[in-house]
């Protein structure tokens, strides 16, 4: 193993939490301790707050305790209406994510702060939604596409369009289980409606209608956030890039972009390259502005301008501990409040954007589309003006830093492909050479590694340790979120790394010429990995869940993964957590997820702390899934 | 006071618990005893399950113990969290509910089985919308205007027709304060959003978009839910009716209703007058077919047709108790999952009918709009063949049982007003008359009580005290919901009751030929109190919040009641809770609701537990109100 693969754990970290200490800020490990024993109804997902006749808790064990809430819903109701309205929190998060980019597309105008960049997206979707697009303006096409993705999120009749896009056999899957989604937001409301109190008393009934949402969430507003921010802002291409703290320049103006819509951080990333703001930071006296993403917005900008990752979801406090950062710019998700009192113990300005995400204490600078690059402007000034109130005895950058390659959208992806296509024989720009490597067994299977930091776990150890397990046994990895932080860090997204890799993936990453783990984007863009396998499976004529592929959301914490862990399911594609879910309490829900869900779906839950036993049951399942394709 | 009403509390519990002993059938009192001291924590709104990184709970107490979240959410946050959420989800039940109806306007035809029957309102609706009616077929037009409302739901862009309806000085504090509800579906997910884990991090502002998402519950999913079931099944008129557990008959098959949507219960009463069905009942034995009626699906069918009234939400098990209830038909909200399992020690079928509501031990029948009457009588006849297994030693029906009156409609109530108008001097058709008596101070003001029981509470006991000690002082109620059934068992629901009134509100309920309580429906039907207030307010040229009127939830327990209330505070109309709800943990949520709000909405929350210091409480503050209008 080459050294550059060594430290891979290494952020600073240590010496961070004891320079917190110093400076006397509170990080979220006090709060941890603080904390001490958590509740163990909330964590096995037996304590119901649902009506104000309670709150309720029910003993998880059988005959001993109360064995149901006073309205007398059992543990598995308890656990199955808190596990849907998880699903229903997470998939609101992505689609009003969506809602805002599909809103972006409508106002976007030739000579406006948002644009069409990717005509040819634009015009496929125009003719997938049959748009008429002859001898029209390419606005009039996207206004027009833009509107049937927002009636999307509402329409009265019908189901999703995007479900098309699944293999034959998946949609009869869905058909046949009654779980393809209506309008976006209908399923959020309908099945909020269903947990109220006095409604669904049944715990399989309530994991069925969680499906029906999250596919909303995949099929739906997922892969609208995706596809638009595509249109508007290019479709990722491969590009490089530096990840961890180290990014972080003591000489230039640091500004951290945390959170995850596009629309504001792509308006940040042009007036930060604006002559009038880099002379602003001369002035102040920096050497220029540096920019670093952190969590999803650090993906979104990073895979279309190499923008750097300071880090993922854990290392938000980290990033101020530096004392470096002027700014920390944020919008929806993922933010931890706590950055508001921690900013005050360095001068980093912590600036809330949203309406959706307004923090007290941060300072709010409420960003608006309709004045995208005004908005931008003054928010990036606010931070540059911040460079005189750095206390340079305050500051400590950590040396850590890796390469990455990132920008594999399933465009960049199919364009490697062709590298090792014979135009004579075979078509180019198809998934054919990926569905043939898998087919012959040069690699076993495909995996997404996606999610958060969780401080159950140690900070991005299951993340990596799974993506070295599974590609030293030749299985290519995609990446997304958080995860895809990880493997940034760990110097994962390097051609090099395919030094870590079994000789069939490094063989096949030397002739496609990619890493052996593929940054895909964000959250929301786990949609291009529902996209890929379809397109596999759709090569080959079978369905998800026949293929060798499988999910893991190693370190997951938010509501948007049980979302993004259901859908994936309901695509017919297993998923391994890391993290337990708090439904142990019902035998009958586990039971649900981790089996009885195979046959409605074909694909179940696993659950499995420990890294290495999950790699290794994510490698046998790949080779049970193989045995039975009979490849 | 005469006899009447001096057995007001008494519905024959005492009995029926003795007898659930006796047949060792379990109540929500022997859960409740297993429940044992309810956790503090959720009680007070500090308990965080929103992401995996907890469960996390905070202190409510200051400087004592865990202060924050693992993510750094303070108290403020965690309860203005829970409480968004509350909001939303009972939006959502609200809501969802509506949108059934507007979609069986949709499908309503001539000959189908679902019709037109006010076609005054549907007109005046059409018109309201801008929808074209001349030369069209009432169907045609009924079809246009369904579809209009559905895209309530799920519109892009601008914001709910119904707002307008309001009084204009209402509306531009909406306007000011930036919470006119754009699509109703749309709300509630953007409030699922900013509560995820990293999103809004400030109490005031989740409060500000609770108020949202309520008037997306009030004036949309409310509104749209009544006016569209006065539209296909009637607007209310005054009849009369009885109330109570007496209601059931030894002699007959009785089934009761319960549940919220007419669709379904409207089916059942057609199925029920079905000749087919009678002569079936007759060859089983039975004299009759005996419908009565629960929670809101009771008060649907009541105000429509007269149904009578088995009781409120505290009395669903002690129907099921009396051992003479045939079928229990149930469609959504506030049915408890125990009903399974206390049918199964009578021979009552307990059976659930909507794919929103499925219950595990419950025979369900799926309940098919496009097969309405066949699906109803499929229904009513498992009812009827229950009959012969009925045991008789163990039927206890307690002989209790008022009169009452309901079915005041908004255009009911002005029916009635018309009663004392000189059409010399002043129009017909106008909320006039109520107007002036309220200006006179022959009324004090007008109140509505609405809202469930609630464990936590004697049964009926604060709806009661609280709507004896207003009248009394001249103030006329208006109810709903499990409040109404409380009031018609209470016997305050007959003209008869003026004689608890004082002397003002007596000689206009026998002017106006009205009991001094008037039964407004279902809990969606407080979007008729919405109406006759704004229109009062509108009539004399002032906004709602200066009127002497307030609401009172005196025994709420669901997350509807928390919806209603928020949008009553945010429609400018005080609001007092008689269940305190789990906000207590943080000083800064409980002073914005009982205070700082009343600077925004000109209203504001007041939680008392105590009936009596409540209605005295409500009484001042309609004197101040009075004062401060100078009548």
């Amino acid at each position: 193993m080459s050294d550059q693969f060594i430290s891979i754990y290494q952020s600073g970290e240590e010496q961070l939490l004891e320079k917190a200490v110093k400076d006397g800020a509170e990080t979220m490990w006090d709060r941890k301790a603080a904390q001490k024993t958590p509740c163990g109804f909330g964590e096995k997902g037996v304590c119901c707050r649902i009506c104000a006749m309670g709150p309720c808790r029910v003993s998880p064990v059988a005959g001993k305790g109360a064995q149901k809430g006073i309205c007398g819903a059992t543990a598995d109701v308890i656990v199955a209406r808190n596990y849907a309205r998880m699903v229903a929190a997470g998939t609101a998060a992505h689609s009003d994510h969506a809602r805002d980019i599909a809103h972006i597309l409508h106002m976007a105008s030739r000579d406006g702060n948002y644009k069409v960049r990717d005509e040819k997206k634009l015009m496929s979707l125009a003719k997938e939604w049959g748009v008429n697009t002859e001898n029209r303006d390419i606005y009039e096409i996207a206004h027009e596409v833009a509107e049937i993705a927002l009636n999307e999120f509402g329409k009265p009749f019908g189901t999703l369009k995007f479900l098309e896009r699944a293999p034959e056999l998946r949609q009869k899957v869905w058909e046949d289980l009654q779980i393809k989604p209506r309008a976006i937001d209908r399923e959020i409301a309908t099945i909020l409606h269903s947990t109220h109190v006095g409604c669904t008393g049944d715990a399989e009934s309530l994991v069925h209608m969680s499906m029906r949402t999250s596919l909303a969430d995949g099929w739906g507003g997922s892969m609208i956030g995706t596809e638009f921010s595509d249109i508007i802002f290019g479709t990722p291409v491969p590009r490089e890039t530096e990840a961890n703290l180290g990014v972080l320049d003591e000489k230039q103006v640091n500004i951290i972009l945390h959170g995850h819509e596009p629309s504001l951080s792509e308006m940040i990333v042009m007036a930060s390259l604006d002559p009038e703001m880099q002379k602003l930071a001369k002035e102040v006296g920096a050497e220029g502005i540096n920019l670093a993403g952190m969590c999803c917005t650090g993906n979104e900008v990073t895979m279309r301008h190499g923008v750097k990752i300071a880090g993922n979801f854990y290392q938000q406090e980290m990033a101020i501990l530096t004392g470096a950062v002027e700014a920390i710019i944020v919008d929806v998700q993922c933010i931890f409040p706590a950055l508001a009192k921690l900013s005050d113990c360095y001068h980093t300005k912590f600036i809330t954007t949203s309406p959706k995400a307004k923090i007290t204490g941060a300072t709010h600078i409420e960003f608006h589309e309709d004045n995208a690059m005004e908005s931008a402007k003054n928010i990036v000034k606010e931070a540059i003006e911040n460079f005189k109130n750095r206390k340079n005895e305050k500051v400590f950058i950590p040396e850590i830093k890796s390469n990455a390659v990132v920008g594999y959208s399933v465009e960049a992806v199919i364009k490697q492909l062709d590298k090792v296509v014979n135009p004579h024989i075979d078509p180019m720009g198809t998934v054919k050479p990926l569905a043939d490597v898998i087919k012959a067994g040069v690699l076993r299977g495909a995996v997404g590694i996606v999610g958060c930091n969780n401080p159950k776990s140690k900070h991005d150890y299951s993340h990596i340790e799974i993506m070295k397990k599974l590609i030293a046994n030749d299985v290519i990895v995609v990446t997304t979120g958080c995860a895809a932080q990880a493997a940034a860090k760990a110097g994962l997204l390097t051609k090099d790394a395919r030094k870590l890799a079994g000789q069939g993936l490094a063989t096949v990453c030397e002739l496609v010429d990619i890493p052996p783990v593929l940054h895909m984007g964000s959250c929301v863009d786990i949609s291009r990995i529902l996209t890929i396998v379809g397109e596999v499976a759709k090569h080959l004529g079978i369905d998800n869940s026949d293929l060798p592929v499988a999910g893991i959301a190693p370190e997951w914490m938010s509501e948007k993964a049980v979302a993004i862990a259901t859908y994936v399911i309901s695509s017919g594609i297993d998923t391994f957590l890391g993290i337990t879910p708090p439904v142990t309490g019902s035998d009958e829900v586990v039971d649900i997820l981790t089996n009885r869900v195979e046959n409605m779906t074909g694909a179940k839950f696993f659950i499995e702390e420990d890294p290495h036993a999950l790699a290794d049951k994510v490698l046998g399942r790949i080779e049970e899934k193989r045995q039975k394709l009979g490849i």
